[in-house]
């Protein structure tokens, strides 16, 4: 049976940037005769608008029956106003929860013929390649108690609680040293321990972890806002990190800037292997919903299309087509091809179809 | 009666940067008649050494009873295991705690003379000048419930709590607001209101705050992760930001690592004006106490010296002695004397003490 697919283009630049993921699908289909069963939905912002919640059970269904899920992105400034219960961005807060996503994989790498388009110079980050893996099922973002809440003397209290657990940590740190192993062999735990016992947990949990199973990696730790800085400083120090919901979120932000091209970075997003052998697995740009630019043929598809790369690469076991795309992109780059986020001088302006057709022919 | 000051120079490099500060103060006390009344006491590393706490209640009670504090670093690797409750960090922390610390002052300003230090491209940080204030007294820094518990099936859970009250957002939003007015009149507040209710309740209070009484100001808000990115992308867009404890400790690391010249940069953390009208306050070098390079007269003393100056020209009241200390350190980093931290091809390479000399001879 094909595989099933499940493709939630999302809002803003979502639909415009799937639609050329939807391209090379085409052509995988007719020119090597790859056949997946597809089904497309709505998320954030666009289900709102119809169903008037971010994310319909029925999707939710449908991601958890589906072996991947092909994630555009989310996020609407028409629904800012809407209510903490009705952003956007729950849709992907949710399928991280429901799904059991713990692991999102956020590569920062630099294209070499892209060394130019970071504000860091050159020499600090050509060949740059982390791996930053980032817990996103709990810490703060899902932690309880949490809220708003009103004293008698009328003032009023937010909190929220950071959580986690043996397990939580050490399943996100397993999944960090096996990448290590294939790619440089080291990794870099980031945390607060200096002010945080949740942090101080996280050190303990990784370091014995390390020492029972994973001796053969360089492990070394960090406190986050030194993590912040090395990363300015020196980014190439680093192989893959591992880290918590809400450093990592900051920090693979940071990580991606580093490259200076945002819009060619694509993620994934692992959950655990279940009894019928399949790894829940969603992948993603990196990048936003970028508002601002949406339906005017301006945004950038490669990330897009490397998050569809990735997907056949690591749910689908198809390497060779993963590289195929891959190689395509490098191409199209090489031959000077740019969406306006990555445009320098001297090179070939394209819009996003353009960029999209461009990958096909390669 | 002279100013009061109490010197903590703690661990690492503090001591030998201290000393070029008080290199300062004996020259302004011989050359200008400017005396303080001047105690000099152990945090840290070194309190733990000699008192087996990172802070005694005595250093407490002086730092309480001095017009201000000038602090240097804490931190050192031999009490790295030495327990939550031993580490040298705590004097810093109980300081901001019991002195009511609560806004912290970290400027990131570049220094023509050392626009090439970082690593960013001088086109993207020259004239670079972002005021970060984050608050020091709140947030998961101090929250409860905290701690690591072990449930009864030997699962073991790090908690930690964020916590932020209308009243803790309001003061340290006033004194973003109130900076702002003196610099470029705009503020970016920064949290993850997409995300966390406290996130939530801190954008509601900087925005009716803002309405309330200071609508002349330029207000934006950022949601944390946006706002790495953009320190990298273009952190010229910023004048002053105002964010918590947690989110402040890695974005004004990062913001000052862009400057390339950690070594350069003081800091301020404020109280509440008492009802004896002082204002508690605390001031110190950003960076840390660089346990690898101490001892070895490596470090750079500027962001002491520089911290002395903000000491002089926010509690005492003496802008034109802080003028003058500012205008010496320039000269002499325009003379092209350098501190390894900083020392670039074409310069004029001197140790701790050479720089502090430099420094009084102008
Ligand atoms: C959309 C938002 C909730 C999300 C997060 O904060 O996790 C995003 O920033 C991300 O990094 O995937
Ligand atoms: C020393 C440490 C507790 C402290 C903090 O995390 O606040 C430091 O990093 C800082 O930024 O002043």
């Amino acid at each position: 049976a094909p595989k099933k697919l499940l493709i939630l283009p999302g809002d803003g630049i979502g639909p415009e940037i799937m639609h050329e993921a939807r391209r090379i699908m085409d052509w995988m289909a007719q020119a090597r005769g790859v056949r997946f069963d597809i089904s497309e939905d709505l998320v954030g912002g666009a289900s709102l608008a119809v169903h008037g919640q971010p994310i319909t059970q029925q999707v939710i269904d449908a991601a958890r029956a589906a072996d991947a899920v092909l994630f555009g992105s989310v996020g609407d400034p028409k629904w800012a106003s809407a209510g903490f219960d009705r952003r956007p961005e729950i849709a992907i807060l949710k399928l991280r929860q429901e799904l059991g996503l713990f692991a999102n994989l956020r590569p920062a790498k630099v294209f070499d013929s892209l060394v130019d388009a970071s504000t860091l110079k050159p020499d600090v980050i050509r060949g740059l390649d982390i791996m930053i893996v980032r817990e996103t099922v709990g810490g703060i973002y899902f932690g309880t108690p949490r809220g708003i809440e009103t004293l008698p003397d009328g003032t009023r209290r937010g909190i929220n609680t950071e959580v986690y657990t043996t397990a939580e940590i050490e399943r996100v740190a397993r999944v960090a040293f096996d990448l290590a192993r294939k790619r440089d062999n080291r990794v870099c735990s980031v945390e607060k321990c200096n002010v945080m016992e949740s942090g101080l947990l996280w050190k303990e949990v990784v370091t014995d972890l390390h020492a029972r199973e994973y001796s053969d990696v360089e492990l070394s730790h960090m406190l986050a806002d030194n993590c912040a800085m090395q990363m300015v400083r020196n980014p190439r120090q680093f192989d893959v990190i591992v880290t918590g919901n809400l450093f990592g979120d900051l920090l693979s932000d940071l990580a991606s800037m580093l490259t200076g091209s945002l819009g060619m970075l694509p993620s994934a997003t692992l959950g655990a292997k279940g009894e019928d052998g399949r790894t829940p697995a969603l992948y993603e740009p990196i990048h936003g919903s970028a508002p601002d630019i949406a339906g005017q043929g301006k945004a950038n598809p490669l990330a897009q299309i490397l998050s569809l790369a990735m997907l056949l690469r690591y749910s689908f076991d198809m390497q060779e087509d993963a590289a195929m795309i891959e190689q395509a992109v490098s191409n199209v780059l090489d031959r000077g091809l740019r969406t306006p986020d990555i445009m320098s001088a001297g090179k070939t302006e394209v819009n996003t179809a353009g960029m999209g057709e461009a990958v096909v022919a390669e």
